[in-house]
């Protein structure tokens, strides 16, 4: 895959984060259709057979994330790149409006329940990062829904949430679940035009949500929010992937290419058998065998 | 309640524990059993006063974990204790031997699936903290059942767990869940009577495992696993409390104490109607008495 460069869009921390000066936009990764999709297609099937080592191997989980405004191409991404992966080793989670019953819990606490077991992919569509994104938006949440009681909200309350999720992810890493985090940077306009194409185009309605609309009036807070948040929570070990997400061809090239990049890091090899167990499997042949005899 | 002060059981911190020097004998805070009876009461009727509160105000959940050597007294306690709560907002849970689904999980998640919501008491018999109990007093564990990625399982592993255990803590404090910790200190001496009488008497041999005598002949080493516990997990905000565990009652009385004594401290006040809203439900009564008549 030509031109492309995953440090340009890795935040591990080292310099400070800005979501101004971070491309939506990027040069084309391939020149024509045919290309794009041959491309896809051979990082579709490095990952299932990244998966099916992962999956043998049993001793690595893997939490992909997936933060954006809305309509910056969350689910199709996710669809593309996943497209070969064996499904009985892969999960996907939407993080929707909370229930009363997850409202009555810590927040991670429905996150928690959705981890990955070791040897399988679990891919979170929004995930505990809306915390410190639509929570610190809009802080009323926090006293009218979540019920954390007054005197624990202080003013730091953010400071607080990003030591927590930091804490809790260098946790996760400690005990063998990766944590892969992408957030996928759509421009304004481009957001604008594909909720005006929801809207247009009949067959695309069901996508739309009066809400979106709202929520657009806050699109400066958020980008506020997204900055702090990646400055906060991205670390050599969970770094941000800045992924520009204004062309969908060039954002999945990117994300299924930082995937398979996560994975061969982990050295993910088959098992071996020893000598003896060889040996052992051998001999098994011959009780197939006789088995089939009787 | 006579002779009983709590900040001798009271592990914060602040000063180095020692569990030789921990009391497992306590002289009796009772006269007789009708005084014994009687001072328990007073304090089943106090729980069950604030648990109301804390169901009313919906703000505060609460977490009470037991941790013990075998045969410590844990289940008699938790029934003891909590014999006059409202069920309706308490649970109990106990942490048997990992399945085979719990263990394709980093180690917190069966733990974190249980914690309790808002307004309610979790009850833990043992804990995550046997993930620096059984699990470093016998740590194969951590490759033949955890399968922690052998390159992530460095020396200092069990560091690694206290601090995430800590923060963990931190993060449930933040969120309105108060954690209770107790660590029920039976002697030796005491557990060998106890366990020599679930033989003997054969109303009691249900409560007898096999497995029991086998983890007395690692005692020296549970003793040093709890006492570095206890050193490193004990905070201002979680402290341990070390009940001497070998007298019940003397125990159940202790630990009745300090639960009433935490709830008592995050004044629980039943949540006040404003005028408005007095007004508004007053005017209700009228609805009701009119839809009497249809």
């Amino acid at each position: 895959m030509k031109k492309f460069n995953a440090e340009d869009i890795t935040e591990d921390g080292k310099k400070k984060f800005s979501i101004k000066k971070a491309d939506t936009k990027v040069k084309d990764f391939y020149d024509s259709e045919k290309e794009y999709l041959e491309m896809l297609a051979e990082l579709q099937d490095q990952l299932d057979d990244l998966q099916t080592r992962l999956y043998a191997n049993s001793k690595y989980g893997i939490l992909v994330i997936f933060q954006a405004m809305d309509a910056a191409g969350k689910d199709g991404t996710m669809k593309a790149v996943f497209k070969n992966v064996n499904p009985l080793g892969l999960k996907f989670y939407s993080f929707k409006r909370p229930s009363t019953k997850e409202l009555n819990h810590d927040y991670l606490w429905r996150c928690f329940k959705e981890l990955p077991e070791r040897g399988t992919v679990q891919v979170f569509n929004r995930s505990y990062y809306e915390e410190v994104l639509v929570v610190k938006v809009h802080p009323e949440i926090l006293h009218t829904q979540q019920r954390i009681p007054d005197e624990l909200i202080a003013e730091d309350v953010w400071a607080d949430r990003y030591e927590d999720i930091k804490n809790f992810e260098k946790y996760l890493s400690r005990n063998g679940i990766k944590v892969i985090k992408f957030f996928l940077n759509v421009s304004r306009e481009e957001q604008s035009d594909r909720l005006i194409e929801r809207i247009e185009d009949a067959s695309k309605n069901w996508k739309f949500e009066d809400g979106d609309i709202k929520e657009r009036d806050f699109w400066d807070d958020y980008m506020a929010a997204y900055e702090d948040m990646i400055n906060a929570t991205a670390t050599k070990r969970n770094p941000w992937y800045v992924i520009p997400a204004d062309d969908k061809k060039n954002m999945r090239l990117m994300v299924a290419r930082i995937l398979v990049e996560n994975l061969k890091g982990l050295n993910l090899e088959y098992p071996e058998s020893s000598e003896e167990r060889r040996a052992q499997l051998e001999g098994m042949i011959g009780t197939i065998r006789e088995q089939n005899k009787k």
